[in-house]
């Protein structure tokens, strides 16, 4: 089977080379010349334009996506024009399940598939797998399953059609606010420890202990385990925490359904909260206080 | 009626001016000699010590205590062995119920009386009056009237005997936690309008604004448009907030009754955070997401 | 000075009247005929069509739309057509303010100024006056004046041109969204004196004394004392709590911005939890806790 | 090695049955001769009473406590008047690490020590085994090593020796509340998949599915995946959580050492809030809105 990859950054130059291994002919193409290069260096195909790439591959082509989600519709225009009846392009970036609804319906106008698939592992997937959550039409699904198969962690594992064009990303919406909320746990959880000097705990020593048997134990806790024991105080690191997209459509989702996220939704307001320098907030906070109590306010360095 | 003011602080100073112009006989104590001598530059008797503070009120005695929560029991100490049977004791003071109903029992094996006063107001306390509410037995509460009408904003307005002991420290402390969510609620709203630069917004007009016929109008919202209105940026005041400890009860007490309180919680906790200058959490946060992700990570100056 | 108000429900009526009393001459439109008697029984013109309407009144036209936001649009496209160059409408509901911004360019198509204004007091505007927060273009606003004086609280407070076209909306959303923060905050401590049996609060009580000199106090906190006074323990009030709209705005906007408002998000989310009645969330706790402890669940009536 | 085991309750007979089939001599104690008797079938000596125990047991004694929370501090002392100095106490339950600290000085005037196992594993721990966080004194605990490896997943992982007493209790009281944010960011995650109707999402295949490569694999995902195998819609399953106080201590623990610990607290309160049938916050607001805006409200039935 061959495949088109469009995007060579970190997820798509990992996910090119997971299917080169498996035996999947994969012509690579990204507009920045260094990224071709390092694609090229392990042994994949690359084209220098996307009329190039689309020419590379026979009909009816399969195209992935795995560009940030600010360019898919730009990438997309651009694609769309090259491409012929019964080609298929998937999106396996991280974009809103209704802008993929959107594009699937303008991917059909000209007899172009279209599939979302929601794409987690980062970048431990290239040597452990992904795990795919796509959505599209049954049979569209089906003819791609020799990619999945290639990059899920297992053949039949890890990969699965979740329901219609947008469900994939969804889905992928989903993980990630639960995603978001389990991180905020763990961080204040070691927040505590972290504080309690009393005790002069070994936070990468607890890490680790929960690791085996505890009922926290996750991916994620073995990935903190690792960053403490390399740096159990954290030491350089700004308390600045960015956020990428997929908690912020989850909080709107869960009010339009009107179902309460509480937790998720705090969990990204932490990090708006921690990218904030100067709040407003709590200056108009410190001034009430004054106002009404007398109580002292302190004073920036002027 | 004579009136010990144990306490003569920004609260206890303003109190005794208060009751003092309303015709009670005040004699204050303060172990700061600057404290007594601002008192008594207002026409106000003063003792040097706590005993000549009691040598110099007739009994059945009347002493209100307006010290920091933190040395009540200290207060107490000194004082109790100075007192005779029929004198009563009254804590206007932000203290923890569950403490005044100790210190009621303490006392009482003394036969000294002890009533609970939660005291708000502030600083305008002094002329506008004192909202106070009391806790403690019909008759002693009954007998201390003249002082709760002097003090509060008209003579039957602004006090009450809300029930027993307790009752009173313990109506002050869900009062104060309503106040935590108050201003919170307010601070965000102002904070969303300083950000959007689009609109250009006029913070201080926009307040003076809500303070007629709006929905939010209020007595925190006159206070928040006098600041707005001296200082439209808080340019110069630090993103920094104080807790005072009553709303730390309130958390407490929300979660042994089972009764959730999430925004008074959630209001405190965010006094907490502004206080904090390098967030574990945030760094934990940050750390993890470079660990599965390969994100960027903001280094500290260093 | 001519008005054209077109929807005469609740609000729409009472600020006719409010105008009419002040001199304004006042000519009505509502779709539904009950509303059209309703108004003209208290002494001001309708019309029973649009198109009647917007001829009844001598150009250049004043129309203030008082309708459901959802209605808003349609309500534009049937008047439009039958506006001339120089007509002003007035939109006082609660429409999302970038919507207000795209129907100011629509109207500023054929000519026609658009106003938004805020427009805050509930049913007690009528008597007491409306908070009205108006965005629009200088000329325009300083046209309408007087219609503003004569709905706001005095001829010079309470209203007042906040920005450009959209600011209205836009402060308007912010003061819902603080005026649900400020309401879950009271909401909770009431339930916290409630809960706190040892005491047999009186809370209608305990509300009217902390109108009175307390730094709670509040119109809010007014309202919640009639309630209280009138049905102490809120007999055969079901705990359901609608929202309308702004509130969800405002968390969008407050994530749009990067500003954190966990205290006006938390709020609409528990209005939205005060609506379910089999949480899914809940049963899914319920299960893990049994699933890895053992824990017993509670079974549904089946 | 010998090791009495107070407390044969679901935790305490698959523990003992653990440490029997790894060889260490256990002596079960439980007042409920049904208790006893399930352990004896499976082999382990029991004795009637506390004091049998104690004699069954040679010098230096190991007894083990695993019972609930609140009969700690009467167990200990029904035991301490048997004991002798250099025996040792081990509690492996659910208690508060400030009161493991209190028992330790109570246990250390009668020459006996005291060691705080925090342990997690749930009724997985006997076949997986347990994940144990130990506090004492160093020699102490080393001398308990050969039940820490028998009880751990393996000899040398999963247990480990946190710090000095009451440091074990606390690190599990901090694992928990991470436990409860967790299984929060999870279940409402699910809960807006379940509720988005438009796609028919099947929970147990997207659970199943997220258990290998993603970014949220945990054991907790692993158990919620049987679950929703056994029952895709959680039919006859309650909205109802429990909670079991290690989230509450470490709520109160945040608070005191000012660090905020917003998920893991919100996770605590959505358990209360869970089991609120008639809540008076929200009929509360539900009143307020109504007086204020003339909102419809909804009637109980009466």
């Amino acid at each position: 089977m061959q495949l088109g990859m469009i995007g060579l950054g970190r997820m798509g130059a990992n996910m090119a080379q997971r299917l080169h291994r498996a035996g999947i002919h994969v012509q690579g193409f990204d507009p920045a010349a260094q990224a071709r290069e390092q694609v090229s260096a392990a042994g994949i195909a690359t084209s220098d334009t996307l009329q190039d790439l689309v020419h590379a591959i026979p009909a009816p082509r399969r195209l992935w996506l795995m560009v940030p989600s600010t360019v898919v519709d730009a990438t997309l225009g651009a694609l769309l024009p090259l491409l012929s009846n019964g080609d298929v392009v998937i999106d396996g970036g991280n974009s809103w399940y209704k802008q993929s609804q959107a594009r699937a319906a303008r991917c059909g106008e000209r007899g172009v598939a279209f599939v979302d698939c929601g794409t987690s592992g980062g970048i431990w997937g290239r040597e452990e797998g992904y795990c795919l959550m796509v959505g599209g039409d049954v049979g569209t699904v089906a003819g791609l399953a020799p990619l999945f198969r290639a990059l899920a962690p297992a053949m039949d594992r890890g990969w699965a059609h979740v329901g219609p064009v947008g469900a994939g990303h969804f889905c992928k919406m989903v993980h990630n606010g639960i995603e978001y909320g389990m991180m905020q746990a763990y961080a204040e959880g070691f927040a505590l420890m972290e504080k309690k000097a009393e005790f002069e705990l070994d936070l990468a020593q607890v890490t680790e202990l929960w690791r085996h048997g505890s009922v926290v134990r996750s991916w994620l806790l073995d990935l903190g385990a690792d960053a403490l024991r390399d740096n159990p105080t954290l030491a350089g690191i700004a308390p600045y925490v960015e956020d990428s997209g997929e908690a912020r459509w989850a909080v709107a989702e869960a009010i339009d359904l009107e179902v309460p996220a509480p937790v998720i939704t705090l969990s990204l307001q932490e990090r708006l909260r921690s990218r904030q320098r100067n709040s407003f907030t709590d200056r108009m906070l410190a001034t009430m206080r004054r106002q009404f109590g007398g109580h002292a306010i302190r004073k920036t360095d002027a």
